[in-house]
């Protein structure tokens, strides 16, 4: 599994929750996690999750880190919820450890009360995706930069982080369920 | 999902683990957290985890608190690995909420650099498990005595509470997925 | 599974097979069944069944009862097409038990030699649906009104207890399921 | 998809449910319908039923009809089980063609109030199975001679009519899912 | 499965790669492979290999033999492409077996250094589908006519071994893999 | 995907091909190739097509060079079979390369007319594995030495060879099936 961290600035309108970005823009041929910056602007059409849809939600930040994660190995949509909750505990553990203290629920992570991230996930008929973007800076919402994180380094630092964090567990798991035996039966 | 707390002791010799344990033992025909405290003393035949088998380690405690999950919606080993994962972070995030700090690897979770749980997940034809245990006391590996939750009460309340936040998340999963558009496609 | 009625007229032009128009109409985060009453006319665009196009059938009626299951535990062809034949033979045993003889051929159930019945099946990424309709009254096809349920009441009583009949079924299913050991091998 | 009528008396013990056991027996390597006839004394061993065990209940008939299906094109136990209550159905349908009314529950017919019939499903790590029974005479259950199907000829037609049912339902199907589009999504 | 050759010049232009094609077309409704010959000229909408996008290759061929193999049994991407591979090893047997050395990578065979064939597979929501070209004649790439298959008459008999080669093939396997036992467990 | 090929000789006696056996001796966490040279002599036990044991046959070789494949990734049992055949197409790939000419039949090859190779292929609820032998001496049946591989150093780089070629065509598909959209629909 490959971790891409784009060295510029990349804004996210939604079309990068579509299957096949990753090899479309950087031609990685792996299961991915692709991290940038950048203004947070989600277009109608790109719009996954028809709650906000129907709420005609505005998913907004003038400054966002987004985690952009695929994979091949199946496409199956508890899979796919299951790993999307799982980073996002993975996050949480991160924050936690810098002293950022957060509260989850379901795949929303809340800095003092305030939303301080966006995710969605999905399935096409070849692979799932995971969409996780946390705020940098927001007039309204929780951002990194009041939880502390505010300076370039930082940032870069904690996308890096997270995404190796990520690539670890995931081949963790690919390891541990190869030494596993069937279960028995009652 | 139900949730279902032993009201009496009840000890782990790892045949708990088989498929449809919950069924023969209490009835259940739901998927299931099976939640009960007592001695843990698992025979070499209940071995999942062929790294244990292979270093014929000991999976002893005198006193644990075990969850066991079952769910039938699917045999895929992948899902019931992330899920295992999912159900140690959720684990992390409620003894820290009881302010008690520990530290994750894999499945595994650590109080003071002392080892504080065991864990295995696999399927069968028909369905998928998990195994979750954590020492309540213990005299080489951390337990849940030593990091201040002693009492009865506190260990009922902490098992109840457990199972109804995995349930919680279970059936939040559920609901999510039944929300997001397909992807679309590059 | 949650199972909803309908209380006013509601026409059938074929968009309501697409995935998630039960979320998205009625807020609806379960598998479900939606039945109600209206005109059915079934736009080109929306025409699942290859056949009916190829044949430039139209599927009109002006008064139909129409039943739309959507399960999103599994996206595999074989268990949607498994379900749709079921649900069949649970209306014709419905119909059997107020006295109505039907004969059945696949997904059709037949009148009195007429077609009295529509059904088709399908998947997307993320859910699998049934749309099942049966015509209230027809000039050619056969229609419930000759077969003697005409009045309101009696048309309302029907979809009620065929939709509560087939989550009952399903709820039944899901439960049997939990109480089965893999087979053994020769 | 092969259906066979063995023409000699075959006793049913329970290890015909196991997986291959046409192809041991008989060299198919086809899906398969195997039908016989004969007395049913199902061994504890065999018993895939946990309600049946942990009732300590015997399934035993004098004289039964036995359908033997076998599907290896897929292991999803909620398949099987959709398949088992279409078989069940078509059983029924089948009886009442012939004059014979009786009730449905579940995987199970009654006639008249008293049980006619015994099935189960279940799956191995390669195929899936139903067994489905049905009395030709009992003392206390429902049985096929007490519906005024008793002779010789009479039997051997029902086997045969009901094997021919199942595997044209199942090729239907087979074709049917071969001329849908996928679902468009809202 | 259903093999079948198309009588008359046919060309391919990308859009019989699309689900279904084979039923709209000829009204198939089982597995299938197309087999024709014409000219093959690749419309940009129709691509499915993003590489190509990319590279904004143009896939032409003033006349091809293409082979269109659609399965319904499953939508796993690992499978179709397993199956590819193995399509494309039985068409370079098939030349050896002529007397035509090629060699072979990935899913191109090559003449003489010269590449001989295109391949594409894909899957949508209800079946799984290859593409397989290989020149008949050609100014730039490798082609059947310098490989000494020149002749109408050669061709034709080429198209119906192929064919019939790959659909012995995928019958065989089907065979096999209903005879085969689970695997024990260490 | 790792490739291990054992230093010392190693019989095969078929307990081999059982799930897990690669990570019990070798403490392999990857999908795996293993590969060794010695005696074939299977146990009945360890049978896995029922065709060899309803025929009683013996599969024994005074010295045959065996290939354990082992993937995690799925346990459908139609990719294993595919994979199989892709795999005896591999080695016939290579044996021609040498200049050794052999045919093939599903998974069987012949060196003039004599059966060179055994194999088989199932999964269990863990894995999914080939076995894949080839005589390297033999009285009745052929053989490399016949085919003019005779000497040690010639049969440990066939060996290598041979795993490395499989190797590289599985990453080879995996990369593959990350760049292919889904499939336009009819």
């Amino acid at each position: 599994m490959k971790c891409i961290i784009l060295p510029e600035k990349y804004d996210y309108d939604g079309s990068q929750i579509s299957s096949l970005w990753a090899y479309n823009s950087f031609g990685v041929q792996e299961d991915s996690i692709i991290i940038f910056r950048g203004a947070c602007d989600v277009k109608i059409e790109h719009m996954i999750d028809l709650e906000d849809r129907r709420a005609n939600e505005s998913i907004w930040s003038e400054d966002m880190v987004s985690f952009i994660i695929e994979h091949f190995d199946s496409t199956d949509l508890k899979l796919v919820y299951a790993r999307q909750r799982l980073f996002t505990a993975l996050v949480r553990e991160h924050l936690a450890g810098l002293g950022i203290s957060t509260s989850r629920k379901g795949d929303d992570l809340f800095l003092e009360g305030k939303k301080l991230t966006v995710s969605i996930a999905s399935t096409s008929a070849v692979s799932q995706k995971i969409h996780f973007g946390i705020n940098v800076s927001h007039e309204i919402y929780g951002n990194l930069r009041e939880a502390g994180i505010g300076d370039n380094e930082g940032i870069v630092r904690f996308m890096k982080e997270i995404g190796e964090t990520y690539v670890r567990e995931f081949e963790d798991i690919e390891k541990d369920l190869r030494k596993s035996r069937p279960l028995g039966v009652v």
